[in-house]
């Protein structure tokens, strides 16, 4: 049997939620690894406030440094977030031979490929599946399991709160503001939501899914991010009525050698397995060019969940350590981003019109001037102003635009109303 | 980087697709991994047949136990399915040092337990993620990612034949001989559908996953089989009027340090996860305690999605041999398998009775005497014979046979319908 000693380094929700977790499944754990995992220091803000919930409170002291530098300590589990000092505690470790296990998903999507590069040089994990879609096992499998499989696209529900919202939106008819504020009242979103309903939490996990999935260089700063906050309940009652489900997507993709990172709202055929996926759970949904169509479900977030995902990680990295062996990682591409005005989609649009003889006719002839094709046109309101509802072909976003900026140029259109991409049903 | 030599034993479907995928993704395994993977010897029952499709047909031969004993092989990948010779070629490849890739359910739920030993014994990698849910990388999470989750129960549409059969009566109305005659001809059902649609496939699938869930030793012969033969179209119009759809599940539960294996028709609710898993796909849900609900989702079969799965193994063994290290499963327990009797469940029930005063307090006592309690009953057809359907709250097996068997004794009852069990919508 192998001994082994945590460093801990934070001890909020998840840290917490995994030291009695990993009292629970002791027992059970050594019997199936022939591994004893122990915690030997818990480093925290205010010790005081913690003195209580530890069965042991000599673990505690306020100084990280120390812990990663304690010679006892054999494995480092990083639970502060944000990328200071976080960057430089997870670095020290890895340097010091140690294995780290991560839920940081600002650090790896800000620095990730340094890390995986110093892991490496260093024979020792780093492993991170509580960073991204919280309890599910996703990065392992995409990493061990898939890394033979050609992978052509990821798509994923991977923000609890933004689903949450459309969720409500969608089953009971809510607005947006009211959904955020029940969200808020609940506590499925912050005070200030701007992180979860604009994307950026979500495109950190993108950033790292594209690093893992195609072993490129993609940070958070690469990813393309569209909000939720202009999806109204019109939008969600179209949709509804042409057979869809507006979900907030992170959508990964690689095309012609070219990587796309983007989150954005995006229309999903009822019948697609994303379209099931309610309330605050996650999904990712991959397509290989072998395996075929592969979706993981489960809670994104929470104590529970990513203690989870954090004490399968100590696990793994608990019995290479015993072992002598490291799971190894390559990030062998330096990738060129696709261009935004690239990327195609098929589209949903809403415009209102003046509801006057040839309208259409020129509305029609602005997108066939840009070779933009359409597939559904409806027409509603008589009289004075009239809605137009479009679903479009497959169409780039540079096309788009142009389209657009014309329409909004003539005096027919009043203006352009919702614009959201479609998941192609097929 | 390390060169290693595979020793394949069969090329039928999955073999061929294993030999056209290492070689379409040879190059981007050995950027990410170090390791270059070849193939060194390909054993088939007749080698002419396959001469055509091999970019090198030296490297056929018929001679199985050669192919295991050569010392330029490394890894032994076993696809020829059954127990004989499959058992021998497999232990005599462990014993050798030789990790084994195998995609073989029969061979794992008749042997399993002593191979996983002979494996741990020899310092040695078996890996089977193709023998459960086919491309859906499901094995690896569960052993690696879960081995310290407290998992209480798994649920699994394991089947795609089934699956498929089940989703054409649910979506066209069709009854259960069409369905089937259907999918014969589309190749998904074969001529004698025996060992699919009577649930033995699903039950040899289920016995493995109770072996890695729970650290325990099943075998196919421990798990109860129900089949879906005698579902009828009333039975899914009758769930769908009451918010269900009916799949074929395979349900692998721990309570009471006791393990329970079983394959049933069952009904679940429509918002559940479960009952959005259409045509031939399987999907795979569990219950943990701190990880809360999981769902893996994906192609259960076929000659891609299974070669992908043992690429990912291959890939994960050739990296272990070139570490100097192996995986490890510890099967520690023996189990005691839950007695029939004291499962329980909801089930949902039909009856035909005669249509006189006084026939629903007759069969209400009935119930009422054997503990068992009605959630839901209703009556159709008024004149002579009337249709019973009734919802029960959760209820032991043994409970219920006391209550069916006094029920068919009663003259008032006609006779006993469907009987299927009902996943609860919590």
């Amino acid at each position: 049997m192998t001994n082994l000693t945590i460093g801990l380094l934070g001890c909020g929700t998840v840290g917490g939620a995994l030291v009695d977790l990993l009292d629970a499944r002791r027992a059970t754990i050594t019997a199936r690894t022939g591994v004893e995992l122990r915690i030997g220091a818990i480093a925290v803000r205010d010790t005081a406030k913690h003195q209580d919930r530890l069965a042991d409170p000599s673990l505690l002291t306020t100084d990280t440094a120390a812990v990663v530098a304690d010679p006892e300590v054999d494995i480092v589990v990083e639970l502060i977030g944000g990328t200071d000092p976080a960057l430089t505690l997870v670095r020290t470790a890895l340097e010091n031979g140690k294995p780290v296990i991560t839920g940081n998903k600002e650090l790896l999507a800000a620095h990730g490929p340094e890390l995986y590069a110093v892991a490496a040089e260093h024979g020792v994990d780093l492993l991170f599946e509580a960073a991204v879609a919280g309890g599910i096992p996703l990065i392992r499998p995409l990493r061990e399991s898939l890394v033979g499989e050609d992978i052509s696209r990821v798509m994923g529900i991977i923000n609890g709160t933004t689903n949450y919202i459309l969720t409500k939106m969608s089953q009971e008819g809510a607005d947006y503001a009211d959904a955020l504020a029940d969200a808020q009242a609940l506590g499925y979103a912050e005070a200030d939501p701007t992180a979860d309903v604009e994307g950026y939490d979500a495109g950190a996990k993108a950033a790292i899914i594209a690093s893992i999935v195609f072993g490129v260089d993609v940070r958070s700063s690469d990813v393309q991010h569209e909000g939720i906050s202009s999806i109204t309940a019109a939008d969600i009652d179209t949709a509804k009525r042409l057979g869809y489900v507006i979900k907030a997507l992170a959508v990964i993709e690689r095309a012609d050698g070219e990587v796309a990172v983007r989150v954005h709202p995006a229309m999903v055929p009822t019948g697609h397995p994303l379209a099931n996926v309610n309330d605050s759970f996650n999904a990712v949904f991959v397509e290989g060019a072998t395996v075929g169509d592969l979706m993981f479900y489960g809670r994104g977030a929470g104590g529970g969940p990513t203690a989870s995902a954090v004490l399968g990680d100590l696990v793994d990295a608990a019995v290479n350590v015993a072992n002598g062996a490291a799971a190894r990682l390559s990030i062998t591409e330096k990738v060129t981003l696709r261009s935004v005005d690239e990327l195609s989609s098929q589209y949903y649009l809403t415009m209102v019109v003046s509801d006057e003889p040839g309208v259409l006719a020129q509305v029609a002839t602005v997108f066939g001037t840009h070779g933009v094709s359409i597939q559904v046109m409806e027409q509603s309101g008589t009289g004075g102003d009239a809605e137009l509802c479009l679903i479009l072909h497959e169409t780039t976003e540079a096309a788009l635009h142009a389209t657009l900026d014309e329409l909004d140029g003539l005096n027919v259109v009043r203006g352009i109303g919702s614009v959201i991409r479609l998941v192609s049903d097929d």
